[in-house]
């Protein structure tokens, strides 16, 4: 596996290669070219071809890509060909809509529980998850191995919920709250901020809607 | 307002610095420095005076940004000062997760309706939100002034549903389904696609694990 001195952009990409090499597996494609790779994924095929070349060049000149060899070789690089332990703070809707997510688990991300501080939610199964309170979150985390915590909580508790994570060895916070986390340079964080993907769509509306109000402008000073 | 010819870059980075402003406007702080804001958001103050700078330099050596103004400023470049109407397919954990979300509205991001093809699910309120059927969605969009709608579905009923939507005049998809949709180009898509958010994140941990992996091995031989 060389995976070393992959570009940061090569990486962001990755993911999106995976799922399409999941969708031909599923199709029962052996081997595709990166003309016809391209085509489906609208991305040029030199794009392709420049990108998956990092991975020591699995295409061969006329017989194109082996699709399952090039699938596991990026799940290696992508680190899914380990089983990774999570668990959810925040049993809401966003918790709950994470924890039922089939797909995550088909990939390895076994979730272990959810954590809610509403004592209410304690113990209640969903879906045959447990969702334990916050009270249990450091024994739980003395005696399960677990490498992701998920923060599906408001931005008000989020930073006192990370440090408790952070001191009982979490090294991976995957952060749904709408706020940066404060931690040690060594936690990584990965963020999903969705106001500002919500934002950046509604720019593209606003720039997208002025560019044809001036158009429709033009149009009638013609007529 | 001069948002034409402002890279994509710094578009992407917008939404933080309005987060940020907001919180420094909920504090009453009035006026920031780069510098100041250069250490809360952990960005070279030399960055935030070349990106802000693209808005007509509200800074004025010594005195630092005004932050309403660029808070407003920014409002507008994002289309936020303008109300948006959403309506959410799919009434699931997400969908839910994403109409109860209340910053949405505070944004001006107000939600109409959502629409899920389990008839068991329609007319329930859902804290005053309404649930229509799957049926009623071409109707309800012939009256309905929709802007955005988000796909809080699975991928296999996304590409139908979408092109329902285009159909009706929908010309802004938030697209939640781990697809890439196929719409005509004039449709504007933004993808929050989580599973490749979490791969992200697997990249790293294996990664970080591989270099402290091989750090302790050097450690071991040295000694």
């Amino acid at each position: 596996m060389e995976s070393k001195g992959i570009s940061k952009a090569i990486i962001v990409r990755l993911p999106r290669y995976y799922r399409y090499l999941g969708e031909l597996m599923e199709e029962g494609v052996e081997r595709i070219s990166s003309g016809e790779l391209s085509e489906r994924m609208h991305v040029t095929a030199s794009q392709i071809r420049q990108d998956l070349n990092h991975f020591g060049g699995f295409g061969q000149q006329g017989y194109g890509y082996n699709v399952r060899t090039l699938y596991e070789e990026i799940a290696k690089i992508l680190g899914l060909d380990n089983e990774h332990h999570m668990i959810i703070i925040g049993a809401g809707n966003l918790g709950r809509a994470i924890a039922n997510y089939g797909n995550f688990e088909k990939r390895g991300f076994i979730i272990d529980g959810l954590f809610d501080r509403d004592q209410r939610l304690s113990g209640v199964d969903s879906r045959g998850m447990r969702v334990y309170s916050m009270e249990e979150l450091e024994p739980f985390l003395e005696t399960h191995m677990v490498d992701i915590a998920v923060l599906a909580i408001p931005k008000t508790a989020a930073n006192e919920v990370a440090r408790r994570l952070v001191r009982c060895g979490i090294s991976a916070i995957w952060n749904f709250a709408h706020t940066d986390l404060d931690v040690p340079d060594n936690v990584i964080v990965e963020n999903v901020h969705l106001s500002e993907s919500l934002m950046r769509l509604s720019y593209t509306l606003a720039n997208q809607k002025a560019d044809e109000h001036m158009a429709c402008g033009e149009k009638m000073s013609d007529g």
